[in-house]
């Protein structure tokens, strides 16, 4: 407990509105895996966020919490090194929610850029709702209520960063020293994962993912339909790899990189045709992710074990949590009986 | 309990940031007294609410909520009869909050009359801090946590309680029939109290009240000040009682109303000077504020006996609301360890 209490703190997670993928162990789970021994690392199962623009759809966000909890261990995420919670479970979120709406104007959150871009994707104005326009305050609640040092993020969630330490410090200011700023961490390796279809992000949405428990045979399917140079139409033909998301992956999951080296010299020489390079990714993507589904399946079989994974991490959690709201309830001059 | 059971349930309450006057006593005070017996009556000390406008000032809304505790008391708010609570001591209240934010659209609160009226008051636009936009929400978790049949309002406050409704069907088409539609009970008798200078509305911010423990003294000063009819110059002259703020008082607090009536003829004859009619005014008063101000004081005396009423009405209405958020969080979804 003591050596924990040294370690930063680490605050990140997940909406839960679907399984995970590829996309998603290349730009956050790995980096988990390999934080958790250094740092005090929270993972937000962020039910209430999922809600914002899934309200109507309770059940998908109940279905997928622990199918995504399932990837998180399938992959490595260990839960006696990270504290894996649900939002939904801890209701100082929601309390420090309300006292931070009261120090940011309508102006200065319309202004955020994160909002903005996601306000304009899903073609919302003034008929925003005004728990989706808010989600960057309960955001900032969940990072604060653990006082957490650090937030994992891309380089496009900066200013929710910036919003966060702005509300931090006008609750400071008037409340007294009692909230931490935080600083965004982003990752050197990484980042975001193209798609099979060669377009800028994997996503579900766009329907060109590789999820971390893809059976043989579906993956077998998504690698051959993969983007690749579509100038090399015969085997012969000099290949371009700059775009060609078979290599891209191959750079990312083949271990042996000075085979990766050879076969991207052959290809842009001539005579490798897609289907040979494809071969390759397929067994490099099957040997990664076999052991993950493997992993998963077996951790499905005790559904129990599960929920009192994400049981325990909550009632972690919310100790944590209520003992910041101690000190907010002293600052803002509302605790009353504690 | 079981009586108390099949009683309807009031919501109703106030913003801790000052002392209450006699405009309280007459728009609601009087009518809770009234109510008491007939209802399962919750009054609110809405210090949540009060820090949106007064999140600068966490000491004045703390040190107000136990003066309008001693206020109710006074004024014969039995505890036994009425619940009386802390709204920060509910977090129930910012959880629901936080799930009804995805059910309005930004558009629709900046359409609420009420919240229009309020911002232009205080110069708000878009720079209004988004507590103060979203306090009908929270208004509306207020009401709908405690599945309150009827909500006493004035008539500009029906808008409150249609927006409050409109959440209402919303969560429960989605949710299931989980919330109640509530009711304004707009009272017959009471309303608004104009102030000591003639104005519209007693108020402390324009400097025209007299509170609930005035003192013998101040009492007199303001009566004596009281606006009545600037053209009645000479104790000869015909004066009017439309607008002049002494008779009205008097129509209200004087139950010798065959007096007043006499009283009235006069003035308006001619003959009768203010400072009589202000000297039976200021007996009136004296004789109504009397024993609200020496059972205060008494009251007073004991605050650990005023800490426990909060502390008794809180648990009550905690145990309410958490039976309530039960419920929301089945229909939501998010019941994870209930």
């Amino acid at each position: 407990m003591n050596a924990e209490q040294n370690k930063k703190v680490i605050l990140t997670g997940d909406r839960p509105t679907g399984q995970l993928h590829l996309g998603h162990y290349v730009g956050s789970l790995a980096n988990r895996v390999a934080l958790q021994d250094e740092y005090n690392q929270f993972i937000l199962l962020a039910d209430i966020q999922a809600l914002t623009d899934n309200y109507e759809n309770p059940q998908k966000v109940r279905d997928n919490a622990y199918q995504v909890l399932l990837d998180y261990l399938a992959v490595g995420i260990d839960p006696h090194k990270s504290t894996i919670f649900l939002q939904s479970q801890i209701p100082q979120i929601a309390e420090l929610t309300v006292l931070f709406m009261n120090l940011v104007t309508l102006s200065r959150l319309k202004r955020n850029p994160t909002v903005k871009a996601e306000m304009a994707l899903r073609g919302f104005d003034e008929s925003v709702p005004v728990g989706f326009l808010v989600y960057p305050v309960s955001q900032a609640a969940d990072i604060t209520i653990f006082k957490a040092d650090l937030v994992p993020v891309g380089e496009d969630q900066a200013p929710m960063i910036e919003q966060t330490n702005e509300l931090v410090r006008s609750f400071n200011r008037i409340y007294g020293p009692i909230l931490k700023e935080t600083t965004a961490l982003i990752p050197k390796t990484g980042g975001r994962l193209i798609g099979t279809d060669g377009k800028a992000k994997m996503s579900k949405s766009l329907g060109n993912t590789i999820f971390l428990n893809e059976s043989s045979d579906s993956l077998a399917k998504k690698v051959k339909g993969m983007y690749t140079d579509p100038t090399h139409l015969k085997v012969e033909d000099p290949g371009k790899i700059e775009g060609n998301t078979v290599f891209t992956y191959l750079d990312i999951f083949d271990p042996d990189t000075a085979e990766v080296t050879r076969l991207k010299e052959h290809y842009m020489r001539g005579g490798l045709g897609d289907s040979i390079v494809k071969k390759r990714l397929l067994d490099v993507l099957e040997n990664f992710i076999a052991p993950i589904r493997t992993r998963r399946a077996e951790l499905a079989q005790n559904m129990d074990y599960i929920e009192n994974i994400a049981r325990e991490g909550t009632l972690k959690a919310r100790a944590v949590a209520s003992q910041t709201m101690l000190e907010i309830r002293r600052g803002v001059k509302i605790d009353y009986f504690d």
